[in-house]
């Protein structure tokens, strides 16, 4: 059994009808948190109510993993209401993205989890047609221990290379919202991932400076960028961000590859934070050492 | 004379000419620094020159203060540019608001200066009435030493209280943006001004949390909200956001005032940064020590 929580914002019924018969077709036997319909203005219910139902979960032996029903805003408000020893006690697979991404960096850091940063059952499986994402969401979750190795033609080169590193990182938004905070993402020597979504061009560059300025580049062996779906540079303008990928990035060696399906896209790789994997430009690839799952 | 420039987003030539006259009418000779009307994408020009712009006004001692021509974004990106050696041995009067703030908390921390939020030639000026607020800004920058009272009547008060503090503070987007760079702000024992426009209530809420899980309502005497124009709970919903203040911040005793005009509306107070000034909720003011012009 896998529980289905609401840990951000609130959910929209009919999509999580239909995720909920997505993960069921995948042979996932869902169970749904208490409060994951609760509506309180941009959040799925109290603070206290969403907290809760996450500690449940772990708690509740019969759940072998955590699956995230949407992102949206709110995740970083239970946070300080999650309990690390519990969650160690009871070590699960929990997967999300988005909003999402400050639980992850926490289970990450302060719990010593595996976190996947993947699909949400509402929010992804739910919307999305995620016909490729399926298969390699299944593999990763409850497939053989060895990683395997990822590619997508669609991806561009930034900066050739190969490099080898834990994954780390997520919604470009949530990692700046991190920084000074508790729950600061430590991105040294790892393969950084960075999405987001509905951006404009003007605030992305703004938060890559600030991670930059905030010395979050520094010992980072490679980068992932996702799609960035509806980022634009502007009205009229190439939807490509490169150029201004290029322009705040530091100058080095470290291999960079951007529109990977990493993000809000139609297509979404699962991919287990805190495993060490190696980015390699030539195959448009990442490999990884394994899938996290204990 | 005083210098007018474009240290952040591109200038609509119509809002510049209308600004332009407005602060002609106040008595000010306006000097153009060389770039202002440059564009490049969502920038007025390229970073060394909007620097170079600054700087000249800086150095050139024929003018005697320097008005920013609107904020929109990109100051951050030039701040490594500046020479804080050279604004210290020139202090002058400068004056912005919105994107402005990341190099007024720089001019105010690292070179000395005494720089004042407020109205801009283009964005403010040259889009809004700006009747009261031009008296204000003259009084302050031209007037006598005497700091003086200002006083709203629509303000509200969220928590009585009085209380002394050096001003600090500005656009909330920009307060989270310093977060972990070297261009940080300091709010300890100040009194916090706080505002936004055109962010959705979560945002707001998301920044208001950073802000306080990195320790940046410690020590804090006062806070005062700016009006936060078009910043909504959301469809339906009242568009006062103090029930959402009130949750995020820290229950204490310091007095906090919402919907003053120090952000994005019709009238604007110029306030001078760093200068020591008394919150008073009953008489739903702010006193200057001084005006803070030397």
């Amino acid at each position: 059994m896998v529980g289905v929580v609401a840990p951000a914002g609130p959910v929209d019924p009919e999509h999580l009808e239909t995720g909920l018969g997505v993960i069921r077709g995948m042979g996932f036997e869902p169970v749904l948190g208490r409060y994951v319909n609760d509506r309180n203005n941009f959040l799925a219910g109290k603070d206290e109510d969403r907290a809760d139902d996450l500690m449940v979960m772990f708690q509740n032996t019969d759940i072998k993993a955590i699956f995230c029903a949407r992102g949206g805003y709110g995740v970083n408000r239970i946070l300080p209401l999650l309990d690390p020893k519990i969650i160690r006690k009871n070590p699960k697979v929990v997967v999300g993205s988005s909003d999402i991404t400050l639980l992850l960096i926490h289970l990450l850091q302060k719990c010593g989890l595996v976190p996947f940063h993947g699909p949400m059952v509402s929010g992804s499986f739910g919307c999305k047609p995620m016909k490729i994402s399926k298969t390699q969401f299944r593999k990763v979750l409850v497939g053989d221990k060895e990683g395997g190795r990822l590619t997508a033609p669609q991806t561009r080169v930034l900066q050739e290379g190969t490099a080898r590193g834990k994954l780390v990182g997520g919604c470009l938004t949530l990692l700046c919202r991190s920084l000074k905070t508790p729950y600061e993402v430590q991105t040294r020597d790892g393969i950084l991932l960075i999405e987001d979504v509905n951006e404009p061009a003007y605030r992305i560059d703004g938060m890559l400076w600030q991670l930059k300025a905030a010395g979050k580049f520094r010992g980072v062996k490679g980068i992932v960028f996702g799609e960035m779906i509806n980022c634009r540079l502007g009205e009229g303008l190439s939807d490509k961000l490169d150029s201004l990928f290029q322009d705040i990035l530091p100058k080095s060696s470290i291999p960079i590859l951007t529109n990977c399906p990493v993000g809000h896209g139609n297509e979404m790789w699962t991919l287990p934070l805190g495993v060490e994997a190696t980015l390699d430009t030539d195959s448009q690839s990442l490999r990884l050492k394994n899938n996290g799952v204990s």
